[in-house]
C-alpha cells in the first residue's frame, strides 16, 4: 500500500476517478470526478483517497513518503488547468479543502475555503481583481476558518464563544454597525491582523503564511477529524466501520462575488415539491453560496437567469439535461458563475416531497429514463398515502395555525384531514351524525363499544393510546382520520368539556384534526377528498380527468406485475370489503367477528349470552345471534365474489362486551330483567389483571364450544346461501390464539362437524379451510404439530410481538419512547416488525409448518401487514400473502413489488431455475 | 406368526413365562408366572398372549388354527395339576377368565368367574361339596357375568339398569328380604333359570351350556373389548398403541367360601400406612374376595390368623418373605385358603403413603434389599413434605371435621397446618402478632404490600388466586401454611367479617387451615412441628432422638451423592437464607430486591422515589434507600459465607409500591407533604392494562438508570463490607426481563462501572458476575446475542410460561381448569414446566447461550425450580443449578438425584467417557 496511488486528479474534462469509486474517493470526490467525466465544467482539483486515511492511522498518524510527490504532481496539474499558481504573488491559485467519507458524516471536519491566501497572495489577488474588499473578506474568512477548524480554536458547546467572533463583534460595536457587510476593506484587513494575533496568543504559534504548510495543515485536520469524539460516536451509532476512513478533496476556488458578471445558485433539475418537469432553483449575482442561504438578499428564481443571461442559462440547462440523463434521476446542483464562466460545484440526487417522488418516477418511465422497476424502487410505499387521503386546504390550515388555532399535537395515527363538532361518546356521535352533523369523536381512549360511534364520526381524537391503540387500529381499518394519544387534552366526560392549553372546548364546538401530522386545530378547516378516492370509491370523478389518479394507477399496474405476495385486507363489513376490493384487495385476511357483535341489535343477545348461567340460556342467546351473524357473513361473501375470506372466531375477552360503569350496568340489568348486583358481579368476576393474556381467543371456544358452533353455523349457512345465488364462496375459518395443537383439534372438530351438517342440510357444497393464527410463541415453536391440523397459518403479529417481547402495546409508551431514543429498538416494534426476535419465531413457524404440511397457506394479518418493511420481511420468509386495512392495500401492493424486486423469493427463484435447468438438460441431450 | 406359541402355561411349580414378559403376557399374566416360578402356590392356568390379539385383528377377527390345540393342551395340563376336568360331571374344573394388558386399562373386559358351570357340572359340584347354596350362588353369579360381559347385556350409562339386577330386585321384593345373602339355595337356583331365560329373550340365543363354548366366548369377549369405544378412547388419551394388544388369563378357580377351613384375604408385606416392617392385612374365613371388601362382615387382622391357623399363617408369612426378597419391594397380595390349602391369587407392588414410602425405602437399603439409588427412585420428591411440615394432631382434626367444623376447601397452596385468629389485613396481622396473637391473614388476594403481614401470620388464606398466585408463591418461599383461591369465602373488608356456608366468621375468631389438603376449619386445632424442623431449624431436638429425621438425613445424603445439579434457593432475607442453608441450599438463585422495599423504613423513600418529578428528587430518595438495601445484602452475604448469591435488580411495576385506595393515598400525601390529588394522579398514571407486560424489569433501570446505580452500589458496598470482615462473597447481579442484548448492555455498563468504583473506594476485590433472566421468548431466541454480555442465565420460567403461552397465571384459572379437564394440557403449566413449548425455548436458549459463551452458568429461578418433573427437565437440558423456595430445597435435592439416576447428563457422560477413552488409548499404546 505504501507505494500505491493515493491522489486522484479531476479537471480539464478528464478525471482519474468515477462515480463508482465512492469507497475509495468518498461520495463527494466520486461525484466531482463523474461530473468532469461527463463533460461538465468543474473547477479542477484532486482527491486524496480513503486508503490514505487507513494508512495514516495504521502507521502512527504518518503519511507514506510517496504522498508528498503525488500531491505536488496533482497540484501542478490543477495549476496548469487554471493557468494560476499556488502561492504565486501575481496569479495565485486558491483552493478549498473538504472531507468526504462514503456517506456524509456529522462530526467530521467540513470545509476550509480560500486556502492559499497570505499577505503576498492577497496583494497579488487585489492587483488582479482590483477588488480589495473581496480579497480581504475572503482572507479574513480563511484565517478564521483555519484558526477554528485546523488549529482547533472553535470551542465546543453551543454557548461557547468563538474568539474570532468576539473580535468581529467588538469591531462592529466600535464602528456602530450591525452587519459584516457594513465593514470596509480596511476594517476587514484589520480583522486579518487581529485574527492572526489571536491565533498566536491562543496557540503560541504564528498563522502559517506558507500555502503548502496551510494545505498540509488542512489535510491533517481532515484526517484527524475522523477520530474525533463526535465522529466516533456517530460511527458507533450507525455501525460504520472505522476502517472505511475519509477522503480529502482539494479543489480550485471559484468566486461568485467577483462582480456583476459573477454569481452563484442552487437548483433542482425538476420541481422538488410538485415533481413537475421544470428547472427549479434560485440564484444571486455577485454573491457567494452563503449569501443565497442567509436570507439577507432575496434570491431570484432561475427563470430570471434565462432573461438576464441567456448564454449562461442555456449552459446550465444543458448541464441539467446531461445530469438527468446521466444519473437518471432528479438532481440537486450547486453552481457558481465567475466572471461569466459557469462552474458546477456539486451534484447529488435531489430530495423531494412524496408527491414529487411519485410524479418524477412515473414521468421518468414515460420518458424512458428509467424502468418501471426502478420507478417502484424510488417511491416509498407510504408516499401513496399522499394520493389517498383527504387533505386540508393548505391555505386555510396555514391561516389557522398562524391565527393561533393550533390546540395540541398528538400521534398521527390515521392519516388524512377531518373537521367536525366535538362529541365525547359514541352514542352521541351516532345520534349527531344521524341528524347530519359532522362530528369528531373525542375520547380519553376508545374500546370496542365505541365502534359504531367511530364509524359515524369524521375523525377520532383520543387523549391516550399509541399508534396501535384500539382507536388507531380501528381508525386505519375504517380509513378514518385519527389523532391518538394527545396527552394535553383534559377530557371530562361528566361535563362534556375538554380543556387544553387553558382553552375550553365544549361539546358541539368545531375542531379540525390532521391525522397526517397529528395536529389538532380549533374551529373548522376546509378539506377536500383525494382524486384517487373520488375515482375508485366515490366514483364521482372520471379517471380521465384525474391526472393524479393516472399516476396512482400506473404504479399499481407495475406493482402487480412484479409482486409475488398476494394482498388481502382486514375488513368486517361489506362496505369496507368493497372499498378494499376497489383498492385491489385479493381477499379478506382477517374478518373480526367480534366487531359485528357491536352492530345493530347484536350487543343485546351477546350480553345475554355472557350473563347466562346455564348452557341452555347461553344457547338461547346464541340462537338469537346466529341469523344476525349469518347476514353479516352473507353480505361479505357477496361482495368478495369467490375471493378467499378468512373469518376469525371470537377473540376478545368477554368483559369487553359488557358496560363497566354503573349507569349502563343498571340499564342493562333492567333490560335483561336481572338484578343490578348480578350484572355488576358478573362484570367484576370477568375482570382480569392481564386481559391480553387472559380468557380470550380459542380459550372461549374450548370452554364454551356452543359459541364456536354458532359461529361456524353462521359462516357456513351464509356460504350456502351465497353459493345458491350462483356466487362462489371460499370461507377460511380461523381459530385465534392457538398455542397447543389440541386446542385447534378441539375447535376443528366442531367446525368440520358443522360444515358437513350445513352442506347436508342445504344440499350445496363449497370449499373451505380451517386454520389458525400464530400469535403466541408456543404456537410458533410447535407449528409442526399445529400444521397437522391447520390448513393455513395467519401470523397475528400484534399479539406475537406483545408476547415474544413481553410488551403490552397499550402500556408500552412509557418505556418504548425512551427505548427508541436510546436505540435499544431502532423502531417501535408494533409499527415495524422486529425481524431478529419476532421474525425468528415466524421463520421457525414457516419452516416447521411447511415441513409438516408442504402446501400450507401462510399469511399475516397483524398491523404489520400494512408496513412496508414488514411486508418485505414477509416476502423474504416466503409467506403467501399479507393482509392490511383497506386503505393500506395500495401501499402493500407497492411494498410487495419492491420486496420482490429487491429479493427474489426462494420459491420463485426455484421456479425460474427449473425451466432453465430443463432447457439446459434438453440442449445437453441434443449435443450427444 | 401363525405357527407361533400363543399359550403359556403356569402352575405346578413351573411357568412358561416370567415377570419380564409383560409385553407378551400382560402385567397380570407375567406376575402369575413369576409367582409360580419362585415357588408360590398359585392356582394353575394359562395366558393367551398379546400377539394373538394382534393376529386376531390383523386377520379379520379370526384365530390361527393352531390356537385351539394350544388351548386344549394347556387346559389339559391344568386339569392334570388339579386332578379335575373341565366340564366333568363329577369333578369339574372351574376357571376364571381375565384380560391383562401391559398396563391396567379401564374400559377393557375385566373378569369372568366360575366359568365351566352348567347344570351338569353344578350337580357334580354339589355332590362333591355338599354345599348347594355355594354352588348355585357361584352359578347365578357366573350366568349374570357372562350375560353382562360376554353377551353384552350390561347397558351403558350410569342410570341404566342391568336386566339381571332387575330380576334379583324383584325376587327380593317378592321374598321381603333386603340382602342377596338372605336368599336360599333354591332361590339362587331359580335365579339361574330366570337369568338364562332373560338371555334367551334378549339375545335370541340360549345360554351356552358347553364349557368349551363358554371359554371361547369369554376369550373372544376379552379380545373384542380391546376395540370397544372406551378402550380406544383411553388408549388415545394415554398414547397406548393399538398394536400392543391384550392378553387373556385363564386360571383355575379356588374358593374361600367352601366352609370354615376356607377363607380369603388381602395383605401388604409391610404396613402401607406407616412403612413399618410388619405383616399387615385382613382376612375372613368362609368368604369370597368381595366379602372382605363389601363391609358386611368385619374382616380380621392378619395377626389373628397366626393364632387361629398357625400353619397357614406360617406359609403365608414365608410367601411374604419370598415375595419381598424376590421383588425387592413392599407387595400387595391376595390369597385364598380352600379347604386348608393356601393359594396366592395376585401380587403387585403395594401402594403406600408417602410416609411409608420413605420408611420402606430407607429400611430396605438397611436390609440390603435395594441400593440407595433404587431407594431414591421409590420416593416421590414431594413425599418429603410429609417430613417437613407441621401437621395437625390427626385425632383433633378428625373430631373437628366430624363435628361439622369444616368450613370450605381451597387450593393446598402452602403445605402444613396452622391455627390462629382471623385478621383481614396485613397491618392488623402485624399488630396482633406483635402482641403475641397467632393470626391467620385472610384476604381476597394478597399483594406485595401484604408481605410483612404474611410474615407475621401463622398462615394465609385467600379467596382468589391459584397455585402460583402471589399468596401461594410468597407463602411457599416463607414456608408458611397457605390455602389459596378458596372461592366460597365472602370476605368483607369494610365490616371485618367473612361468611361461608351461612356461617359468619368475625375478625378475631379462631380458624385452622390445612395447607396440605386445602381444608379450612372453624376453631382451633392443635398442631405440632415436624422432627426435621425441630432438628434443623429450631435446633430444639437432638437428631439422635429423631428417627424420622434420621430417615430424612439418609435420603439427603444419598441424593447429594448422585445428583449433578446444584440446588440454590430463592430468598430475600438473612433468616430465610439461613433456613435454606440448613436445608442444604448451595447458594441463592434469586434474591428479589423489591421485597426488601416493603421492609421497615424502606417503603417511605421508595414511594418518595416513585413520586419524584425530577432526577434530583429521585436521586435524593434513592440515597435514603442505599444504606437500607446495603444492610439487607450484607446480612445475606454473611449468612451465605461465600456461596454465590444472585441478586435481581428491581422487577415489578412501580405502582405495586403505591397504595391504591383513597385512605392510604391521603395518608401518604400527608406524610410526603404533597397534595392528595397528586398522589392519586400518579397512581392512576402508573395504571397499566397488562402490568405483566408493562413498565417493569430492566425497563425501569433503562429509563431510570439511577435506580440500577443505587442497587449496584448497595450490592457492592455490602460485598466489600463482608469481604473486609474476612468472609468470602460472590454476588451475581441479575438483570430481569431482558429481551434485547442492548438492554443488558446498558445495564451491565452501569453495574460494572459501579463495581469498579466501589472496589477502588473500598480497596478490596471480590469476584462478581453480571447476568440476566431469560423470561421472555425474545430473550430465549436471541440468547446467543445476550450471552455475549451475560455471564449467566437464570430462566424465569413463571414469566417465560406466561409469555410463551400467552397466559396470565393470575387470570388463568377460568380456562386452565377446563383445559386440564379436557386434557389440552396434562398439567397446570405453572406447576409443571411445559417441556414441549416453554422447554423448547429453554433448550434453544441453552444451546445458543453455550454456543456464544461455552462457560456460561445456567440456572432456573422460576417456581418450577422446586417441581420434580421440571427439575428433571432442567437436568436433561444441562442446566447447572435449580433454585427454589427454602422449604423445597430437600425436595429439589432428591428430584435432582432421581433425574441424574434416570438420565446421565450429556456433559457428565462425556466426563465419564473421557477417562475411559484415555485408558483405552493407553492400553492400545501398550499393546503396540
Amino acid at each position: 500500500m505504501a507505494t500505491g496511488k493515493y491522489v486522484y486528479f479531476f479537471g480539464n474534462g478528464r478525471a482519474e476517478g468515477t462515480a463508482d469509486m465512492k469507497n475509495l474517493l468518498g461520495g463527494k470526490g466520486a461525484n466531482l470526478a463523474e461530473m468532469v467525466n461527463i463533460g461538465l465544467p468543474v473547477p479542477p482539483g484532486f482527491t486524496i483517497t480513503t486508503e490514505l486515511c487507513t494508512y495514516y492511522y495504521a502507521n502512527g498518524r504518518k503519511y507514506p513518503k510517496i504522498l508528498e510527490k503525488q500531491v505536488r504532481d496533482a497540484l501542478a496539474k490543477v495549476e496548469r488547468s487554471m493557468g494560476a499558481k499556488f502561492g504565486d504573488a501575481k496569479n495565485p491559485l486558491l483552493v478549498s479543502v473538504r472531507s468526504g467519507a462514503r456517506a456524509s458524516m456529522p462530526g467530521m471536519m467540513d470545509t476550509i475555503l480560500n486556502l492559499g491566501l497570505n499577505d503576498t497572495t492577497a496583494s497579488g489577488l487585489i492587483a488582479k481583481t482590483s477588488n480589495p474588499r473581496f480579497v480581504y473578506d475572503s482572507y479574513r474568512r480563511f484565517v478564521q476558518m483555519y484558526g477554528d477548524v485546523v488549529l482547533g480554536l472553535k470551542p465546543e458547546g453551543k454557548d461557547a464563544i468563538d474568539p474570532f467572533e468576539e473580535i468581529i463583534e467588538k469591531m462592529k460595536r466600535d464602528k456602530g454597525v450591525k452587519l459584516d457587510t457594513e465593514l470596509s476593506a480596511d476594517d476587514l484587513k484589520l480583522l486579518v491582523t487581529l485574527f492572526k494575533r489571536a491565533i498566536k496568543e491562543n496557540t503560541g504559534h504564528d498563522f502559517p503564511e506558507d500555502p503548502m504548510a496551510q494545505l498540509w495543515g488542512a489535510i491533517g485536520a481532515v484526517f484527524g477529524s475522523w477520530m474525533n469524539d463526535r465522529a466516533i460516536a456517530y460511527r458507533k451509532l450507525y455501525d460504520i466501520p472505522e476502517s472505511w476512513g475519509t477522503a480529502v478533496n482539494v479543489q480550485t476556488m471559484v468566486f461568485g462575488n467577483m462582480g456583476e458578471d459573477s454569481g452563484t445558485g442552487v437548483a433542482f433539475t425538476r420541481d422538488a415539491a410538485t415533481g413537475e418537469n421544470v428547472f427549479y432553483g434560485e440564484y444571486l449575482m455577485n454573491a457567494q453560496g452563503e449569501d443565497v442561504v442567509a436570507g439577507i438578499r432575496t434570491p431570484l428564481p432561475i427563470a430570471k437567469l434565462a432573461v438576464d443571461n441567456p448564454k449562461i442559462y442555456a449552459q446550465l440547462d444543458k448541464n441539467r439535461k446531461i445530469l438527468e440523463k446521466h444519473y437518471r434521476d432528479m438532481m440537486d446542483i450547486e453552481f457558481t458563475i465567475q466572471q461569466n464562466r459557469l462552474y458546477m460545484l456539486q451534484c447529488r440526487v435531489g430530495k423531494r416531497t412524496a408527491f414529487a417522488a411519485i410524479k418524477i418516477a412515473v414521468d421518468m418511465v414515460g420518458e424512458k429514463l428509467i424502468t418501471d422497476k426502478e420507478a417502484l424502487m424510488r417511491i416509498e410505499p407510504d408516499a401513496l398515502n399522499q394520493l389517498l387521503r383527504p387533505i386540508f386546504d393548505p391555505k386555510e390550515k396555514e391561516a389557522a395555525v398562524k391565527g393561533g388555532r393550533l390546540l395540541a399535537k398528538g400521534l398521527n395515527a390515521g392519516p388524512g384531514a377531518a373537521t367536525g363538532r366535538v362529541v365525547f361518546n359514541a352514542p352521541d356521535a351516532e345520534a349527531w351524525a344521524k341528524r347530519g352533523e359532522k362530528v369528531i369523536l373525542t375520547r380519553i381512549e376508545t374500546s370496542p363499544e365505541d365502534i359504531k360511534g367511530m364509524d359515524a364520526a369524521e375523525g377520532i381524537l383520543t387523549a391516550r393510546g399509541g399508534m396501535t391503540s384500539h382507536a388507531a387500529l380501528v381508525a386505519r381499518q375504517m380509513g378514518k382520520v385519527c389523532v391518538a394519544g394527545c396527552g394535553e387534552l383534559e377530557i371530562n366526560y361528566a361535563t362534556h368539556i375538554m380543556s387544553v392549553k387553558g382553552k375550553t372546548i365544549k361539546e358541539g364546538d368545531w375542531i379540525s384534526i390532521d391525522g397526517t401530522t397529528g395536529q389538532v386545530l380549533e374551529g373548522k378547516v376546509q378539506t377536500r377528498p383525494s382524486e384517487v378516492l373520488q375515482v375508485l370509491v366515490e366514483k364521482s370523478l372520471d379517471e380521465k380527468q384525474a391526472p393524479v389518479y393516472q399516476e396512482f394507477a400506473k404504479i399499481m399496474q407495475w406493482s402487480d406485475k412484479h409482486r409475488t405476495l398476494k394482498i388481502r385486507t382486514n375488513a368486517d363489513q361489506p362496505d369496507q370489503s368493497a372499498n378494499a376490493v376497489a383498492f385491489g384487495a385479493e381477499g379478506i385476511g382477517l374478518c373480526r367477528t367480534e366487531h359485528m357483535f357491536f352492530g345493530e341489535g347484536k350487543i343485546g343477545p351477546m350480553r345475554e349470552m355472557i350473563l347466562a348461567d346455564t348452557l341452555e340460556q347461553r344457547k338461547a342467546a346464541l340462537a338469537k345471534l346466529l341469523p344476525l351473524q349469518r347476514k353479516d357473513f352473507a353480505g361479505i361473501f357477496e361482495v368478495m365474489k369467490g375471493k378467499p375470506v378468512t373469518i376469525r372466531t371470537i377473540d376478545p375477552p368477554l368483559h369487553e362486551f359488557l358496560p363497566h360503569e354503573e349507569k349502563p350496568q343498571r340499564e342493562l340489568a333492567a333490560q335483561m330483567g336481572l338484578p343490578y348486583e348480578k350484572v355488576k358481579q358478573r362484570v367484576e368476576s370477568l375482570h382480569e389483571f392481564n386481559p391480553m393474556l387472559g380468557f380470550r381467543g380459542c380459550r372461549l371456544g374450548v370452554v364454551f364450544p356452543e359459541i364456536s358452533e354458532m359461529q361456524a353455523r353462521a359462516i357456513f349457512e351464509a356460504a350456502a346461501e351465497t353459493k345458491k345465488k350462483g356466487i362462489d364462496v371460499e370461507p377460511e375459518v380461523m381459530i385465534p390464539l392457538v398455542g397447543n395443537v389440541k386446542e385447534l383439534e378441539h375447535q376443528e372438530a366442531i367446525v368440520r362437524g358443522v360444515a358437513a351438517q350445513v352442506m347436508k342440510e342445504q344440499g350445496v357444497k363449497f370449499p373451505y379451510l380451517v386454520g389458525t393464527m400464530i400469535e403466541v410463541p408456543r404456537g410458533a415453536v410447535t407449528a409442526d404439530e399445529i400444521a397437522r391440523i391447520a390448513e393455513f397459518f395467519s401470523f397475528g403479529t400484534n399479539d406475537l410481538t406483545q408476547t415474544t417481547m413481553g410488551v403490552s402495546r397499550d402500556d408500552a409508551a412509557r418505556f418504548l419512547v425512551p427505548y427508541v431514543e436510546k436505540e435499544i429498538y431502532a423502531k417501535d416494534p408494533f409499527e415495524v416488525l422486529d425481524r431478529v426476535g419476532v421474525g425468528l419465531l415466524m421463520k421457525m413457524a414457516v419452516e416447521k409448518g411447511r415441513s409438516a404440511r408442504p402446501g400450507i397457506k401462510l399469511g399475516i394479518c397483524g398491523e404489520h401487514g400494512g408496513d412496508p418493511s414488514s411486508i418485505e420481511f414477509c416476502h423474504m420468509i416466503g409467506l403467501n400473502y399479507v393482509s392490511c386495512s383497506p386503505f393500506r392495500v395500495p401501499i402493500a401492493r407497492l411494498a410487495a413489488a419492491r420486496a420482490a424486486i429487491k429479493h427474489v423469493s426462494p420459491s420463485r427463484a426455484a421456479e425460474k431455475r427449473r425451466p432453465a435447468a430443463r432447457k439446459a438438460q434438453r440442449s445437453a441431450r441434443r449435443k450427444r
